[in-house]
């Protein structure tokens, strides 16, 4: 019994200058994945779903473990006793679609926490200002302010590290990637998925499996956009610093401001904003100091 | 009182050649929005929380349509008798992050349908085929199987079309888009917003809320990628063409053969694939004629 795989082989119609060919074409694959909650409830067996995820196969009990940690569901990873595979044997097909996270007894675990939203406030109350609170309220890991520091000429090459590692993006054109680097560039571990949360999810949940957190000294590259869940993932991890490809949006560069993490945006093309946190961007004076301006 | 932007200015450290200037940004807003119900169960006024979903702000109404519609809690607009922002006012500032959806009276809504997840079975069955399955069992239009018919040509030029239409996409490059199309490619609608579900959950809503529904002479277009629930999305919208800049997933491929949607991916520097539905496409027979090879 093999898991599914990340990636499936298709006949397309390839279309070029007037002219369709048959051609195989490489797709990520997305699947739902089901994660159920097992746990004791005075002195009873209870199960519970907590949420379905359209993801990519792979890495299944990181996503999972990652997604009950930036949901606050665990703190650590002595919470968790066991992660598998669901098997009901009257679906020979469909075991890899669900994963039970059994509970170690006696860590408490509230239900109500999985109706109630974590966004949601029992007023009119949502809003960004309100998401902000409850991360604050949530015992979030402070973050070191002087560290890690990366050189200027590093933040630039790291898209392309990122590229390089992503050996399932070269195949498919259709995944996003989350990888830990330290500050001097080398490169620690790499999840991908159709989803780029999911990819987070699996990355952090990687390391909180392996005892790593929080990553004080890592910073966190994501392929994509730096949407408010990834900046909320990356700091509950304890991630000082955040290099997204794309865009980051308003909340996200008020959240990483607020908390102290170092954001940086839009790295391509030999350029890149830095967003909140530039103590931990070290600039060289080089050929071009004469036109050397200091951080603010 | 006016709804919230849909874009914010921050002051960011633009950094390039060893230099760091400060410079203004203009960035997409992501902000939590709550879609409330609220329906009569015997003969009582209920309120329900449905969801909370970051979202750009701008066409607030027409997401929380849309995805009512997507999620099959309303099948049609004449179910909706008022959509409305939710008016605290001991929060002054957060009104605009609540909308309440409310039935008309007579409008059957079973509640346990926000606890059960589209995706989720009873026992361990949920896998793709359970989520096609689930696409099934509900009444979903059954797409025109010989129109639209589009251009070759045409199809090229689609991105083209949708990033000039995409004015909020040029200030910020952080947001997802969705576009109607004619088969003659007019233009007829689009919608942005910082996740790409969020986009084509305001465009079907809008469609909705005008009474358009199903929209089987037109292609949506999408700025990324065509995941399982954009493709879902557009299907039980009765849209029989979807174009995507970006890529396919598996799941998507899988859906749109099933349902019979033309669907291409890869639209971009004077190529496409076509995924699904090929009889969508015509040909003409140009001077490269003679390399022309019929699709399949």
């Amino acid at each position: 019994m093999i898991p599914r795989r990340s990636t499936a082989r298709v006949t397309v119609q390839k279309v070029r200058d007037g002219q369709t060919r048959p051609r195989q074409d490489v797709l990520a694959v997305e699947e739902p994945l089901e994660i159920r909650l097992a746990y004791e409830e005075a002195g009873r067996r209870v199960e519970q779903s907590t949420s379905v995820t359209m993801r990519t196969p792979g890495d299944d009990f990181e996503l999972a473990a990652g997604f009950l940690f930036s949901e606050d569901i665990v703190q650590n990873r002595d919470q968790i006793q066991q992660i598998s595979y669901c098997l009901d044997s009257s679906i020979e097909e469909q075991q890899y679609n669900i994963v039970r996270v059994r509970l170690r007894p006696g860590v408490h675990f509230d239900p109500d926490r999985l109706l109630r939203h974590f966004y949601t406030t029992s007023s009119c109350g949502v809003c960004g200002k309100a998401s902000l609170e409850a991360l604050q309220l949530r015992s979030c890991p402070v973050l070191p302010e002087d560290r890690p520091v990366i050189s200027e000429e590093m933040a630039h090459g790291l898209p392309e590290k990122l590229r390089r590692a992503q050996s399932v993006f070269e195949k498919t054109g259709g995944l996003h990637a989350a990888a830990l680097f330290d500050a001097l560039g080398n490169f620690i571990s790499l999840r991908e998925d159709v989803g780029r949360h999911n990819a987070v999810d699996k990355l952090v949940g990687q390391q909180l499996l392996a005892g790593r957190l929080p990553l004080y000294d890592d910073l966190m590259v994501v392929s994509g956009r730096a949407s408010f869940e990834i900046v909320q993932k990356a700091l509950v991890a304890g991630i000082p610093m955040l290099v997204a490809v794309g865009a980051p949006s308003s909340l996200s560069v008020e959240l990483a401001r607020e908390f102290g993490m170092t954001l940086l945006g839009f790295v391509r093309d030999g350029s890149f904003n830095i967003y909140a946190g530039a103590q931990r961007v070290k600039f060289t004076i080089s050929a071009k100091s004469t036109k050397f301006v200091k951080p603010a």
